[in-house]
Formats: C-alpha cells, structure tokens, sequence
C-alpha cells in the first residue's frame, strides 16, 4: 500500500512557515471578532505549507486534531500564524500552528491559540507515501515531539482504530 | 462569573441543524477535492446553529476537538452536514456533526466525515451565561452524551487545565 | 431531441432540501442586512439540491420565476431555507422555496421570502433528459403542483414561446 | 406612511448601468460554465446601481420577477449586464437587464439572458419614498413601460396581494 | 518568438470598458473605507477586459505601472471603473483606468484614482502575439497616447531592462 | 496638518512580514495560473502589515508604484510574499515586496515577482501623522533606501505634484 524504506530526516525548523493576516470586515462574526471557521480555514492553509516543506509532496488534511481558542481575536487585528511539523509517523505528519496578535501600539505578540493538524502525503494517484522522520531542535520542539504518539493514540481511540489497552503511552500518562 | 441557578433542559432533537452544499470549483484544492478549509468552515456554522437553537444566546467557538476527513469528496458532490448538541456543560456546549456525501446516482448517502467543536454561550456583554442541560433521546444520543465528559477532561488535560490524576473518566478508561 | 419514455414517479418529500446560515458580516448591505444578491445564490443552492434529488442528474437554473423579500433579514439572524420540486415537466422541474428566520429568543421561525426557480436535468454532454414526476401529499404540495402549470404558461409568454390565447390555464384564471 | 407630491421625471437613459466580467474558475459550476447563483448576485449588483441612478435614493431589492438563462455561459467568456429602469410607480422601479457575451474572435456581442428585478427606495429609517417618474425614449424602451404594469399585477397576484379580477391590464391580454 | 507582420489598428474607442461596484461590507478595511486590494482586483479585471476588446486574445498581466488612491471610497459609494487602451508596442498594451465615485444625492461623477496596467497578449501556448496598433481621438487619448512611450521606458528602467542613457524620451523630459 | 517633530527611527529588519499561500483554484485565471488581481490582494495586505509593524498605527494605501509579473505562477504553487519599508519620508512609507516560488521537489526558491506600494499612516480622524525614519541594514535595504527618493519624484511627477525640473534626484539620473 505505501513505499518502502526510510526517506531520511529533517529538522522541525526546515518545515516552518509563518503567515500573517489583518482582521477585515469581511472575516468576522456578527460581535465584530474573527470569525472561527475563517481561523480554521487560514490554519488549515498554513499547516499545509508546513507540512508540504516538510515532505515535497501532495499533501491531504485527514484531521483536525485540537484547535483552542483562548480570547477573541478582534476587527482590526493583525494575526500571525506560525507552523511546523511536530512530528511524523511513516506517511502522516503532525503540525502544530500557534497564533498571535499584535498589540497595536507596542507590537507585543500575545499568544491566543494554538492548534493540531494531521497531514498525509500522496503520490500523483492518491496513495499515501511515506515521509521523512522529524530531528526536533528546541527544547519546546523536542516536547512537542515527544507528546505527539499520545496525540497520536488518542486519535486512534477515538477514530476506534486502537483499544484504549494497546495505547501503551497514554496508559502510561494515568499509571502513576 | 456565570448567572447563577438552573436554565432547564432540552431533548437532543431540538438542536438538530442540517445543511447541504454543492462542492463547487471555488471550494476545491489542486486535487480537484473538496478543500479541508472550506469544510472547516461549513461545520463551523452548522455547529454554530445548533449551539444557538439549544440555548437561544449568542455563541463562539471555543474548542474544535476533533474532526476526522476519513474519504476525499469529489467536485461536484452533494455534501450534507447535520449537527446537534451532544451534552451541555454549565456555559459550554460539545456539538457533534456528522458529514455524507449522496451517492449520484442511488441517493445513498455515504458518511465520510464527523467533527466535534465545543461552544459557550455569551450575554450581550460577552460574559458567558449558563446553558440548559441536554437530554438525549435515541440511544446514539445517549452514548455520545455518555462520552462527552471523557472527551471533556482530554481537552482539558491537552490545554494544562486539568492533571491526568484528575481526570476520573478517562483513568477508567484505561484502568482495566 | 430528449429521451424517450417514461422515467417514474417521486412523492415531493424525496426532494425535500434545507440549509441553515448566519448573516454575518460578509453577507450585509450598507443597510447591515442580508444583501439581496447573496439570498439568490443561496436560494439557487438550495433548490439545485432538490432537484438534484429528485432526478438524480446533474441539473441546470434555466429561469428564476418569482422571488419575493417581504421583510429584511438583519445581521446575526438565522436563516433556513427549505426547498422541494413542485412539479416536473419532461426534462423541467419547479422548484418552491420557502424562507424563515427564527426568532433569537423563542425560536419561533418567521416565514420572510418564497422564491421559485427553474431547472432542467442533462446527461454528460449537456443534453435536456426526462425526469420523473412528481406526485405531490400535503395539501400544500398539491396546491403548488396545481399552480405550477398556470406559473409555466406565464414563464413561456414572458419569454415569447407561447401566445397568450394557448395558455388554457390563464385564460381559466382570469374567465370569472 | 409615503413621503406625499410628485418628484418629478427622469428619461430612461439616464438610469443606464453596465458592468463586465470574465467568467473566472471562482464563478463556475461543475460543467465549467457560469454558475446560476453567480449571475443572480451581479445582477442583483447592476440592477441596484440602475435603481439609485434613476432615484438617488438607497434602494432595496424587492423582487426578482423574472430571469431566464437562455444559454450556458462559459469558463473565459466576458459577460457584460445592461440594466436600466423600465418603470417607475410611487415608491417602486421595474429594473429590466440585458445580458450579452462576446465573441472571443470577432467581439460580436450574443445575447443570452434577460432579468427582471423589482427595487424601493427607501429613507434613512428604511421607510419607501416616492420616485420620479420613468420617460422612455426608444421604441424598445416604450415597449418595456408599456408592459411593466402588466407584469406588476401578474406580481402582485402571484403575491396575494390582487386579486385576478382586478387585473385590468392581464384580462384584457386574455380577453381577445 | 513572436508573430510577425502587422496586424492592423483599432480606435481607442474600440477597447472601452466601464464597470460600477456598489461598496459592500465585504469590500471594506477596518475604517469602513474601500479595502485598497478590493480595488486593485476590480481594476485588474477591467483593464483586462479593455485589453482582450483591443487585440481579441487571451491577455495576462504583466505589470501595474501605476495606481494613485487619491481620496477614501466608502462603504455604500457607487464606484465606476473605465479603462481603455492608451498604446500598444508590438505584443503588449498599456491599459489606463479613471475610477469615479457618484455624489449620492446629484449623482455628479467625482474622480478618485487612475491606475495604469500593462498586459500581453498570448496565444494558446502562451506565446506572446502581436497586437493592433492603437489610434487616438480626442484630445486626452492622444496626451495619454504620448506619454505611453516615456512610462514604458521608465518600466523598463526600473525593472532593469533598459539603460537611462538609452530612454530618449525621459532624457528629453529633464533636458530643458 | 501633521503632527511636528521626530518618532524616533526604526531598522528595516523591524518591518518584515511574511506571507505564504497556495494558489487554489479559486485564485486562478482562465489559463489555470494565478489571477493578477488575487496577488495583488495578497501584496496590499503584506504591504500594510509592513507599514503597520515600522509605525504602529493605522495606515492606508496611497499608491501602487510598480508591481511586475515575471513569470507566470501556476495552480498548486507555494507563493512566498515578503515585504519590508524601505524608507520613510514624513507621513509615508515606501514599502518594497518580493514574491517566490518554492520548487515543488526540491523546495528552491525562485524569484517571481516584485512590488512597490506607499502607504500614509493616520490618527483616529484619518489625519496623516508622522513617522519614524527607517535605518537599513544590509546592502540591498541601502540600495532600495537609496532609490526611494528617485522613485518618489517619479510618482509626484506622475500625479502631476512636482515639475521635472525640481526632481534633483532623478535629473542626476539622466545627467551623466
């Protein structure tokens, strides 16, 4: 069904990539603040960016694993979103985006979502193919890393791909 | 925070919403499919809908927790969306939704998507406000309603709000 | 010129379509409600569906034949549309749209617009096909197929194809 | 309720709009020609420029009287939309469009669509206001006036609002 | 690399486009004014149309030479875009827009920008293929006529094509 | 009219913003490649987030300068906008765009386009304000810092707001 054999590894830095937006009229909801599945629709774009620099291929959202939206984003605004590949798994590939705002008079950025995508890359007849493997540089990197198998295990579960009992990781994250 | 006391209950059927769309050109990717932002954005206001039909207030996003693309959907496909409020939580709401695309010929419609997205109510100040209970009617309802507190406490774990000893559901989950 | 022979028959429920939406901001006129261009092309959405549904073909807007706004729809309202064929001719079918907005508080829906559009039913290389008709239950569903063939008399005279004395069922109306 | 006393007379010219558009990927449907709902929004669009030229007035659309798609527009072609204000009665403008697309080799202009929109004018407080008058010049133009109040009682009928013996000008086209 | 010979000469008459735009919600920034990039899309649109009336081709863009914003546009401003072709140099045209806003209450035309867009014609490869001549009429066509040259060289200039000893007509602009 | 005195001065590095999208076909003209009007979208919003991070305050597009298309850029490509001021004078802002390609194997960047826009920043009543003054860094922002006054000169000659002769800068250019 897929290739076989390794395809090498990147660093998560080479997969970045960021995109910034101002808030118009046209993308908000009737309180005056950015519309959500405008949001969803500028992460999905920028996640796909990400994971395209990561892999060189066509590449397919197959889930939305966790978008938080922790304060409204407002008319006027300017957001800037930030991606990378988190980690990959033989054909699908976390991205992680965190989105900031900027303070109109200082240029703080102040961080107000964050949110988990789930990529797959394809051959020019749709059939999955496998990726390279991620070399997390940061420390936050190698966090992100390491959290993604349980991310990965929870989605399975709730997909109903695994039993709760094989997901060894998130078993291990209750065992204490 | 919240207005105190009881704001009722209301069976699962009265927040159903339902939605169809034709996939256009101007909704596809370079794979000629239905683009995954776009269907974000559709479930987005379809979830929305439901949300308000519950609880008759104002409501935003807060969460989207899951949503799985199991099938591509083709230009030209007749996509259905129909959501309802799977379990209320003091000011929050879980949606779920469930995607089908009609076969062209037979009408057989073919699921290939769900999504959950979780939404608060807010007054005109945009303080959030309690939401009725919700009382789930078929037995499908009943068990998303069952699962909803499980999902509840995933998210809450995933956004540091919650320690993994605390979450009683899902340690359950795992404790067999 | 159209194929030949009969092709069935449907009940008006099997093509029963419905659509919900918020008018936000990107939907308003300088009025700040919803711009009449935008209900058109959801009307033509959603009454494609229907017809879609009853012929399972793909299917074509010939004519829009009346659309009446009888009272604004504001920004934040919540807008269903409910469509289904009313009668099909040979290769055409009309198709009835009802439209409500719901109160924000009780939820009571309030009937705003009806709209009836035209369409006709085509095989891959663009050719008119017949479609089957359309045999009508409520007592609502037959009033609108008993119109229908007054309305089509009216589309062809306007459109020059029918001279007012062939028009038997106008002449009825207008001979007490 | 209507602002009382004549506002006087405008010819029909002066009322003329037009617009031009390719026909992008972003307007088409799943056969690569012009999606119907498209058509409807910029006529809606010309119609409404025609509406406030002829009344200087914010006008609202009130109906869609009649729209015929006498054939597919393409993926490419250039559509131009004419419109100017057939009639003029109180508070309400007959707007009739033209719809031509051109020859990509010669220029030649094909007609392939015509429309009938009804507009008011309204006052800041949204309440209708009293137009001027239409005066038609060309035999063309004469001929739309002449027939708009025929067409304004076939609307008022289909609305409920006359009652088909009242008709004067629709029984005496049946009457012969 | 291109086609040879002469093809002929059009007035600059021949190659007029006009469009009005209502100003939408849609089509605003966070002042309530006309989002600048809404208008360079219009423009683009309307000069290209001048373009393919002036050769009868597909044309592209090939650059904005120049777009002034001389005054705010705001929302429910009815905008007017007429373009024609100034000039042609074998394979390209350079199209020139004026853009006005109506006074809502005397309808008296006040002028806003001009812009100045470069195209190329192209045959089904996407070869570039030679275009008419243009000839000018009035007074104004022939100055804009004129001045074509001397903007063409200054294109060239800045995109480093040509050397500022070799622009004849801009030296003679500063020689005085 | 402005505000005296200096703002202090800013480095170009602080005025970054960067962009990246794929081209979908929604964003696609008739040939398949990216639409003209769609990229020049995306370079006013890039532009302005520039002006808006060197000034920190609200700012308008006042003037598209030069904006070439140097190849065409084709559906699925990864399009990379960034876009820093490269000089400031008073209340304006030059603000310079360069626009990539990734190659879709290899991930090269390949220079398609670049854009020059002026931006003027305002108060809350729309009153233009001062800003600081840009210091560049490497050689390249030198150069571009360099030729802004050559190009301002170039578009006050071109609105018709300086006489040839009071162009120092640019009668230096052809003086040699």
């Amino acid at each position: 069904m897929k290739q076989a054999g390794s395809v090498g590894s990147c660093p998560t830095s080479a997969s970045v990539a960021e995109t910034t937006n101002f808030v118009l009229p046209n993308d908000t909801n009737t309180l005056g603040n950015l519309f959500g599945g405008r949001l969803l629709q500028w992460l999905d774009i920028n996640s796909a960016v990400s994971a395209h620099r990561h892999c060189k291929r066509v590449v397919v959202t197959i889930a939305v694993n966790n978008v938080s939206f922790d304060r409204p984003i407002k008319l006027g605004d300017l957001v800037t979103i930030r991606s990378h590949v988190s980690r990959a798994f033989d054909t699908s590939m976390e991205v992680w985006s965190d989105v900031w705002v900027e303070d109109q008079l200082t240029g703080e950025k102040i961080k107000c979502n964050s949110a988990i995508y789930t990529f797959v890359a394809v051959d020019n007849t749709g059939r999955p193919v496998n990726v390279p493997q991620v070399v997390p540089g940061t420390e936050e990197e190698q966090k992100r890393y390491d959290g993604a198998l349980r991310r990965r295990q929870l989605r399975l579960i709730l997909a109903g791909r695994m039993k709760p009992e094989e997901a060894s990781e998130l078993k291990a994250l209750f065992d204490r």
